[in-house]
């Protein structure tokens, strides 16, 4: 049985390349999706399709509307939702993507270093895994879908 | 991941043709769907088939019937309905699916020409992008499937 | 796209074969589901399966149990119901049939003898298309997936 | 507490009298609800005020929709659904009323003579309890809100 | 037991009135809700508060969204949802959240001159009762509530 | 048309494969899911992946939650859940699931050995069938699916 | 605001009215609901009511239905789902509640002895608070409702 | 006709004050309800009720679930949720709730100083309205209530 898992948040390190080519490593049946991760493409393209704004909060509105038709549409089409957050950046639409996804019902995997603990207390609560490493998150996989663990 | 994309409202341009015809130039992988876009057919399919009234507003029940089996079930199947007004007419069936996608949750993309903007503004409003040309759809299916920008 | 379409009801005429057999005439990609037909399986599933009862309510009620499994299962999956009284019986259960669909927003088609109409009346006015005919919810298949009218 | 209990069915008998009096009699916290029970007003509602219809089809049609604007709202507003089924008569809208309320998760229960048994089978399955008169149904409500049995 | 119900469209005459005076008149318990109807401050509502806009576009879409506050959260809690269009304008929020209730499973009233019967047929095909004037509008709430008919 | 069927509970004897081996026999068109049944792994996988815990009620969380990936995703997934209770153990855990696939619609068969009737009434009430022998299982799947009876 | 709070489960000790009397202490605004405890009606309802059976099972199928007219309704109302478990017996209808509220998306708090941890790990899982006495359970509503901690 | 607004988001600032009292001001029928605002009880709430934790980790988990009790349950009453981010701390709780309240389909007001527009755009995208003060939050529920603009 195939798995959908939407890779949410930071998109600044290679993490979503590690759980995928681990989880490819071991043949897992499962689709990734996630957002775009070109920051700059992400960022311009409300107006580089639908032209120009003079005001920032427009520009940015317009390109916050054509994302969410792909962000919204893939959590909700997801079996499982991990949200990464990293150490830079304000990030708030990662814990916006975790409540929509927990909203839905959605199992959730938070994914971030050990610092963010206390500011992350009520997400990860939200949560039905806490993980520091993406690693964890292929072993998470394997055990869920195949009842491996790992070692 | 393969996109449903329902094509609502205007049927006398060509716009869902240079839809579909971008999205296959890109190999997008979408699957469009719509209403009946023969007008006579669609007027008259109730009476065709169930039996001729005297009354044109029975006669136009009937046919609406039968349409919104497809309609419904064919936008309850999408993933983005994109609603197009034209020009001419009234066009209230266009602004219902709007309304109906709306309330089921569905991502709006609306397309209509820059004269409608005050008329359509609580649509738009429901919406996640607001077009001008087929063009830029295409190039919103474009983006959101393959993260690619036109140009 | 493929269709789902149950058959619920009338179980002594030969109606299911008629659709199914023109909706192959007309190679419509449409997959068929119903109840089981046969009604000395259908009467006697319970006690056949699960050990004989004394009392004939709780024959019956096995019975109801293991064939609501189906019907349940199936009315959910289905994207159009058909629902067809026939001229015998009290067929409470394909009224019921039709108010569970009706309220889980499935598009309804009501298939009955002009004499019924008054009887039904609550009934038809549940449904997007009342018929006459098992040839007319071909047509109707045919209208609604290929936009095509008879003739 | 407060609970709403919809009698749907059967308007030819005093059940619904004798349940609300046993009812007001133990001074139990229910408002009950149902369908409007002057069969003349139930089927002549929607020419009488809406206008004359040639066809008797619509002329039902056009009652049934102003009485579905009724029953719906109020069915979807219960706790607790009771369908009567009588003696006389197709009772079909009961059976859709029954359906409609198991597809949204209300309780019901079926109040039914002897000798509907092996008809009612699949509705009495979807029903919590299975009564023969109206005094039983106030029986049931006292337990369910009190926790008082009689006797 | 209480009923509200939301008024939408047209603006222009005192249709709202009337059945707000009409179900005063019959003492009905009805809570009638709608839209702001100064068109007015409607429009400007967004850059009134919000603070201007250079462009029209979104002066239009500042207010639309502070509008869609009221009227979302209204229709959602609406039992029944009456819809008016007149013979002005376009219209298209109107027929918006026809779709918008009937996609929720809202009742539906459509209101309208004959003159519109073509034009408005899918969105009469959603409705449970299609009036041509308020004061019928006023009758099938008394009938609804208690099951009174005229004269 | 495929089923999935949820296969909850007792994990210590080999009734869920009785279940799959019989329904092979018959080429049932089911996929079976279920709980990791390997009791160690069930129990650990939680440290094992994302690092010990000083207390054991926090071992269990970190593994139940883990674990509830799985179980919750695949409930969701299934057409059918098949819940057995064995002879040893508390099986809250089997309880739970009955009550949230209830709560979620799914048609329920409950499996357990006469003794524990008593105890399981409230659970066997939500049921569609209650089966003593994994082999009566797979007549139900074999007669829901084919219509065909044993023997 | 009023909170109602369903207390599910145990029914040989007196937690329920621990809860309720420190709640009425600290004049919480809190309405209690739960089964029926008296424990030999709640066994016999059925018969009581509706007639008695020849077998057990049927017995008790008869009185689970009456029960799960109250229990279901008042868990489906509740903002808030205690579970109790006490030290004897199997208690599956309580972990049916929990597995029924869980998957209602109610908020849950079990209430357990330290012994049964590991047997109820799936269960606390799924639950926003796991308590030993019924004390906490009211600190913890006079927290919730009112920001005030013990002490 | 009263509403309930969720007041979610930053705690160190009177924003809460200003908005109840600019309310209260204008006799608006409005419930505020928010999140437990004493920063060293929401963090210690857990273990001070159930007991304390070694590990930090569990600590915050402990508080962050009986925290989620109150705050899930009076967002999902809510009619409208303000979330507001202010110019400190990570606020990632803030974020949550807004995208739990956005999947709920509640209408959301995004209140924040411009400098966090660029930071906050794809939360307000799912916004009804944005404001940089709680005095325009204020204006806001004037006008949606009662249709007054400011001034």
């Amino acid at each position: 049985m195939h798995w959908t898992v939407y890779l949410s948040g930071e998109i600044h390190t290679d993490w979503r390349e590690v759980i995928q080519t681990g989880s490819e490593g071991k043949a897992l049946p499962v689709r990734f999706t996630g957002p775009v991760t070109d920051h700059a493409a992400s960022d311009d393209c409300g107006v580089a399709i639908l032209g120009a704004e003079a005001q920032k909060f427009w520009h940015d509105r317009k390109g916050a509307g054509i994302n969410a038709i792909r962000t919204r549409t893939l959590i909700e089409r997801a079996d499982l939702v991990v949200v990464r957050f990293g150490t830079q950046y304000k990030q708030w639409n990662a814990a916006f993507d975790a409540g929509y996804a927990a909203a839905l019902g959605k199992s959730l995997i938070i994914l971030h270093p050990p610092e963010h603990q206390h500011a992350l207390k009520e997400i990860d609560e939200a949560a039905r895994a806490v993980a520091e490493t993406p690693e964890q998150v292929v072993e998470i996989l394997d055990y869920v879908i195949n009842g491996v663990l790992p070692g």
